[in-house]
This record gives structure tokens, C-alpha cells and sequence, in this order.
């Protein structure tokens, strides 16, 4: 059983899992496996071809949610539960794990690696080339940019590790790694590596102390870090159920 | 008299005012109020429905031009004159008051409150339960954020007072109520309550004077601050017959 | 020989060249006119008419390709190898030369002049009254702004001039001449005019040094400006065959 809108154009070459629901206007390319319980909104163009794909079909976990005015190009894969927000482009080339979510705007230019359960907020850029680790929070209008002088051929990723939050506003320049755990405030602009479990600020972004002495604004005196300890809400319980019982860096 | 284009699909349960146009290949979902005159563009989708509304309908007053490519969710509301540009996002539960004006690319996060002649330029980020009041100005890729410590269950959504004045590229941070008629510089980082009629620049931003320092760029040396003894484009004469009468602060 | 998707609604008074394809869902307004081997995605609005034109056509020249949901109105010009993003807005008179290349979420709100080669990457915003010069770059979510006191009646657009960089997340303020061939490092904010040459940096951005100063992050000690140096992927030959023989700021 599906449910494909009348006015959606479906590539008979396309592949479609089980109880997949098209909606209205939207466009599936022959290039493109969706998994079972694929929803995807309307206006939305998946699965374009180029010349920069390479040939790989573009690879929809079972679960989406591809929310209206979308767009994904094809030689991308994404694992279960992918949801995107509202206008959101994904070029080629880009490998992402379980329960990615990309916020509204959100544009990934292609050719990344992004790991488990990372959360883009709204409006966040992604340059090619950039790695991304698992558990990764991205807030509302932060770049992470790839070229140290533009423009070159050079094309320098950022590399954010595991568990890494960075706060709205801020700019990854590129090449820089931010360690796992760490922090970045917002409207910070990041130009060097950054250790794990710190909190940097600031343009350029200096290390202000240990993420760990940030306190939740929640009048628990609790720190706010490493984020496990409190938040766990959209995980799968197979996933949280270590993390409460962890003590301060112990679980990196 | 209405102007339905034939590829649109309006719901028989949406509630359709006089005069009201859709635009080619938009969706009019059913749980939808439009005012007299309403214009909706093309590919625009209104009135989505999911489990964050409060089951009261999305309801746009008389003479809204809702512009293409654009996002709005049930049960919000908007006063007479709403004006969108492309690419609007609009989630659930925000109240905005009269000729409210949201410009291209711009998004709110649902649970806000927005009073009355409140104008957003391109690309404005709206956390969720943000509170804006009265002929507020935000400029191009203003980033009002709510969770200050993320990801938290915090959220603390900031205060726009009155007549307010935000230039382009500025985060305010949780919590942080700006005071009426100030003024916050260009790319600034608000990170702390700002008084009334300051103005206040900077990472982090630090009051540099009063906003009435603030001369006009238009060579007769006036105060460009309160604006609206020199500014009333656009708006009722009703509104603006007091503005020009008054005297520094004592409209406040 | 044209490919106009049958789901497209073509104007009978717009004016299309040879070989030009039209997308599914893509509108195409009366007042346009398509140089030859035009490419329109899907779901993209051409030639919105409004009281903000002067009354003449959207001239889009030879071998144009506009990807899918982008948006542009009447009485701009674009030369030849227009090349746009997703999601990308265009206003009214707008006088762009040739091979520009307008990334995906940028906006050009309209009476700006943009010379040939001009390279916007992904999420730029240019101001009204905004002049840009020949083979300027300008990189993620950076913002040209107008409006010294906002909001006023003043507009005083920025002016890029040639081989100007602009790195990601800065901001221009009003009336800033940035000199050709300079640089502007990420998430700087310009508040006064750059000479020729330099490298900018910070909030407020300072001079740093003279751009040639900068090396190319590939290992061969080279300088990274003048970009033309080394620099030339999409670029004809025609344009490229001086660059290379040039010295410093001898083709200036």
C-alpha cells in the first residue's frame, strides 16, 4: 500500500518501499531507493542527476520524513528515520547514519560523512568535504566552511566530533576540528582545533573553560554538560539507556 | 468572487473569505480561515496539520499577501495585512497582531507572540516562544534564540520591546529582553538584558550610547532615532498621526 | 526544439529562445524573454510582474540554467551563463553581466549592478542599490547591507569592486566601498571603506595585511592572491589567458 498524490511525478525506475507516501507535486527520480514509511512532502524534487554523482542511487532509510520544497540529489545515503525540515538541499555524495534531522533551509553541498542521531536546526550550512561524528547538535544558522582562501582548490573540511554542540550564528573555519564534547557559543567564529570537552566563544572563539562548569539554566545546578546526562528526548531508549548512568567524561 | 487557479487544491473545509486568489499548484488545507482579499502564491502550502497544534485553526486576516514557496501551520494567527515574502516558514501556535510583514527566507519557530506592525526583513530566525512587541524592526539574518545551554529542555524565548530596532547578522541570546526603542548595531551578540533607548553594538554587545545619538545619514542632522519621527512608509495614518508630534521619549 | 514540461504553465507572451526546457510545475510569466539553451527547473516562478518594475522584460541570456524553486520578477538583465542555486530570489531591476552564478537561498533584493563573472556561493544577501564589479566571490551567508539607521528612508548600497573576496558569514555595512582584489575574512564585519588589496578581519574588521600576503594551503608556498594566479576552473579561456602571465597588482 502506497499513497502517491496524483499530481507526483514517480520515475517508474524508482524504488519503493512499502506504505511510501508521495505528496503533491513532488518529483522521484529513477535514481532513488526510499525505504518503507518514506514520507515526503510536496514540492519536492529527489533524487537529481548530475555529473557529479557517482552513479549510486540516492538512498532513503526506512521512516523519513522529507518535509515540503526539498531537494536531494542522487549518490547520497542516509540510514532510518531521516527527517528533514522545509527547503532543504542535499547535494551528492553524502553518507549520513541513523536519525539524521536537517533543519528547515538547511543545505549540505555534498561529498560529507555524517555519523548517528545528528540534529541540524534551522538554516545550517554544510561544506563539502566536512566530517561530521555522531550525536551532533547544530544550531540555527551556523556555516562550516571548506575553503581556507577563497577562492583555491584547496578544500579543507571541518571535522566535528562526536557529541559536539555548536550554537547559533557560528562559523567552523576550514580545516578545523572541534573535539568531542565540546562546546561553541554562539556567533562564535571558530579558527583553530579545539580540545574535546571545552567551551570556546568569541571571534576568533578562545577556549573559555570545560564545557562540564556550564550549569543548566533550569535552577537544578546541574551542568549542562555532557548533554546525555539530561536531555534524551527523540532517542531511542536503546540508545540513552547507558547514557544517564555515565560520570562526566567517562563516556567518550 | 474568488480566483482559485485550477491546479490548486483548496479543501472543502477551508473557510475562504471574498475576493481571496490562490495561486498555481498552492494547497489550501482544511483546518484554514482566510480573510477578505487574501492573495496566495504560487507552490505555497497552508495550514498544515500535526500533533503541536492546538486543534484551533491556522486564521489569516483580511488583505494577507502570502508570497510563493511559502510554509504556514495550523493554528496560528495573524491580524489584517499580513505580508510574507518567499520562502516563509510559519509553525503552530504563534499569535501575530496587525500588518505584520516577514520577509523572504525568513522562519518562526511556532509558540510566539507578535504585536502589531512588526517588520522582518530577509532570512529573520524566530526560536520557538519568543515575544515581540509592537513596531518592531528585524533586518536581514537576525537570529533570536531560545535554548541556552543546547540541547536543553530550556527554552527560554527572548523579549523584543516596542519599537525595537535590530540591524542585520545579530544573535540575541535566550532569555534576554531587548528594551523598547533600542537599537542593536549591525552583527552584534546580545547576550544580556539592554535598557530602554540604547543602543548597543559588539561581540559581546556593550552599550555604546543612547540610540538618539544616532544621527540620520541624510545630511539634515535629525535624530534617526526614535524613527518614528522621520520613518512612516507603509504604515495607516491612523498610526502615524502621533508619531510625529512627539517629542525623544516621551512616547514610550 | 524546446522541452517544455507539459505540467508548466508558459505564457503565450513570453519570448523563448531555441532549445529551451522548462521543468514540471515551473511558471513562466509574460513579460521574459529566454535567451537560447535556457534550463528552468521545476517549481520556479519567472518574470513576476509588480509595481516595482520599470516595465521592461526579464532578459535571461544564452545558455541560463535556473535549478528549482527559485524565484525572479520582471526588468532584471542577466548576461549570458546565468547560473542559479534552489530557493533563490531575484527582484526588479537588476543588471547582471556575464557567467554569474547566484548560489542556492541567495537573494538579490533588486537595483543592484553586477559586472561579469561574479560568484555568490550558497545563502547571500544583496541589499538593494548594491554595486558589484567583475570576478568578485562571495561565500556563504554573507550579508550586503543599505540602511545605515534602520529603518529610514537613506539606502546606500555597498560597492564590491573587482577580484574582491568575501569570505562566509561577513557582513558590509552601508555605503562600504570594499577595494578591488581585497579580501574580507570570514565573519568580519566592515564598517568603513577598504582600500585595494588588503586583508580585513574582525568585529569591527581592521586591516591585517596586504592580501598577497596570505599563502595557498596546498603546500607550495604560493600566494593565494591575486586568486587569478592560480585560480581559474569555469572560467573561458578568453578571460583566463592573461591571468596566469600577471604579477601582483599589476592587472589592477
Amino acid at each position: 500500500m502506497r499513497s502517491i498524490h496524483p499530481s507526483a511525478y514517480i520515475s517508474p525506475e524508482a524504488k519503493l518501499g512499502d506504505h511510501v507516501e508521495v505528496g503533491p507535486f513532488s518529483i522521484i527520480h529513477a535514481n532513488v531507493v526510499l525505504g518503507d514509511r518514506v514520507k515526503v512532502g510536496a514540492y519536492c524534487e529527489v533524487g537529481i542527476a548530475t555529473q557529479l554523482g557517482d552513479g549510486t542511487p540516492l538512498i532513503i532509510g526506512d521512516g523519513a520524513l522529507i518535509r515540503s520544497h526539498s531537494v536531494l540529489y542522487e549518490s547520497s545515503s542516509f540510514g532510518e528515520g531521516l527527517t528533514t525540515g522545509h527547503h532543504v538541499t542535499v547535494r551528492e555524495n553524502t553518507i549520513a547514519g541513523t536519525g539524521f534531522q536537517i533543519g528547515t533551509l538547511s543545505e549540505i553541498q555534498g561529498d560529507c560523512s555524517v555519523g548517528d542521531y545528528v540534529r541540524f536546526q534551522s538554516n545550517v550550512f554544510v561544506g563539502k568535504n566536512t566530517t561530521i561524528g555522531n550525536f551532533v547538535w547544530i544550531l540555527p544558522y551556523v556555516v562550516l566552511t571548506n575553503d581556507p582562501t577563497p577562492p583555491s582548490n584547496v578544500l579543507m573540511g571541518c571535522t566535528i566530533e562526536d557529541y559536539v554542540s555548536i550554537a547559533a550564528a557560528s562559523v567552523v573555519l576550514p580545516g578545523v576540528t572541534v573535539g568531542h564534547h565540546s562546546v561553541v557559543a554562539a556567533h562564535a567564529c571558530v579558527t583553530k582545533n579545539i580540545p574535546p570537552n571545552m567551551l570556546v566563544a568569541g571571534v576568533p572563539a578562545r577556549v573559555v573553560g570545560e564545557a562540564k562548569t556550564i550549569k543548566l539554566r533550569d535552577g537544578s545546578n546541574r551542568p549542562a554538560y555532557p548533554w546525555t546526562h539530561h536531555f534524551t528526548r527523540g532517542y531511542p531508549a536503546s540508545v540513552t539507556a547507558d547514557w544517564e548512568n555515565n560520570e562526566g567524561d567517562d563516556q567518550c
